[in-house]
């Protein structure tokens, strides 16, 4: 599949702030803006999530343990919009156990009325897995929905964290991932809202 | 790794009934008893466990489609022997549509007072996954813990699936799995029972 | 995809001779009849067949690797139909040396004036990679032309490393693998004859 | 494995000339003054390393339908240094055939009395499969021998296309993959130089 990587010829929405319930596997909860200056791959998922579970976790693993030492952040977000009794801070609790994952992991923030979670509004996420990558100036430079595989999102790890830590002014048309996947519920690729 | 397939020059044991607090995927409770003359492949996993989810539960797929139409059964036991408090038929529901399995599954019968429930204490299994292979003649004849690959996993269905109905006398040696994995907790193999 | 286990309940053609111009991996030629009352898993392959180095010749050693310790021999062919000018024997054996390939090898007869070598003519295989699965009485029990998965190459052999060594009837019909491919050349499966 | 991703704060070497003796997949020989302002990935292989048949080859094909469009150049080197008789240019040509590789591929020239092709020696690269990534300043920023796995390439390769085409200064330390990998032949890696 081809890649678009996203230049920087225009402006990018900034980042919404992360509403989180609670954190895991970070003593503190974290603020994007206390992250500035360096770049952040948001992980979005569900536990029951297959897609999630088969692709998106492993490789947001992988994307911490290659990029750490170069400056990248991996965060998590556990974003419910469905099966929401079973998929509790308890259960996130044993299944982040379970597989071992040690990367800071924000619960969503429930909406009162709404299946779907605070921050994963905010974001506009189309479901889970999605990866979302902020750039140095706090911008969403690429909302990847699926499985994108591993070339094409190193290839745009390897360009943010290429630009300068001081890039104040805007940049490049984000990368949405494939275009209109339709439907709702899960399938391979991931669990979409409906 | 080196495959050893029981021959049936001696005794193995018969196969407990299951004892399910609960069953999904079937109208009505599935007895071992009434399957006699076919070969039951009993798939034991818990819904948290990494290496049921990555290797047990599809390969558990891959059997029932290679074999369905040779006569072989693929039964699920939702064994939950830790964290279950989060692992409740409500989550177990969620997670079996949600990875689209649609073999029967029976839920473990909870012993009080036990972390362990009765068919997996019944069947001495050493944690999950576990694949039990079962005879025609209703003889325990392989107990694999762990990641069993799909050659040796083939093999001793095939050897099962030529023997014939109508096979009253005993067999082999049951094969084990792997010999003295030691420790307890989840790992990349499975989850022992501590 | 569903697994056809060929049963004993006719007669299967003996397989023919290997009819080797040399020998890779063995201080003497092998005859099939020096093997009889063991199971054989005989490989066809050509070294520039990408479906052959990809899927089937790994298949083959992890068949050896499994199950030399029951009984199995697995014997590879080399049956070159296409580009000879460049599959030569000197080619072959810096191919196999590359590859650590340790089982037995027979360089396929060629045939003057056809561009197909003798036992491939023979055993009238569709093309390479063919797996050939030979019973301990000599018959072709399976020709597995293309990628066939672990599960089921694993069934076979079990199957066959099943039945008892003096089993002089007949048994079924031989499993042959995908139906009708079409056309010729290589593709993902393997390469075919014209 | 954490990845070094190598920034523009020091000299790198320009890249030598590829001299070869013929070229397969362009009807005229390509030189690399030529792509200047582009980024090349040049992939050095031998058509009978295990490694360059199932890791790097496969991978050199995934760079140039991911980012064909970006504006990345994908080049093969076929590099031999041992096996010449088998590995000469007609075989090449077959091989080609049977792999479909479809991008260009160049045939490194012999050096009388020495077993390294030139382009090899003037490369220094430490056997097959090497990946060279070359900047748009014509200059070598990365040299992988082995396996580098997607996502460090991708990230290599993402970096150096967001770098402006006019780049006429240096830049950092070139990656020159896993450090001391001792010993010569070929292995699960790749082909050493010995």
């Amino acid at each position: 599949m081809p890649v678009h990587l996203p230049t920087a010829d225009r402006e990018f929405p900034l980042a919404p702030p992360i509403t989180a319930s609670a954190w895991l596997n970070t003593p503190t909860p974290i603020a994007l803006d206390a992250l500035r200056g360096r770049v952040i791959a948001l992980h979005a998922f569900q536990m029951l999530c297959p897609g999630c579970v088969v692709h998106g976790i492993p490789q947001a693993q992988r994307l911490r343990d290659a990029f750490a030492g170069e400056g990248l952040v991996v965060l998590g977000l556990h974003s419910v919009f469905e099966h929401h009794a079973v998929m509790g801070p308890d259960a996130l609790a044993a299944f982040v156990h379970e597989y071992r994952l040690d990367f800071p992991i924000a619960v969503d923030q429930a909406v009162p009325g709404s299946e779907i979670p605070r921050t994963m509004q905010d974001y506009r996420l189309r479901g889970t897995p999605s990866l979302v990558l902020i750039d140095r100036g706090g911008r969403i430079r690429a909302d990847l929905f699926g499985r994108p595989d591993d070339l094409r999102v190193g290839a745009l790890v390897g360009r943010l964290l290429a630009e300068p830590t001081a890039s104040p002014s805007g940049a490049p048309a984000a990368d949405t991932g494939k275009g209109g996947a339709a439907g709702e519920g899960c399938d391979a690729d991931g669990c979409r809202v409906g």
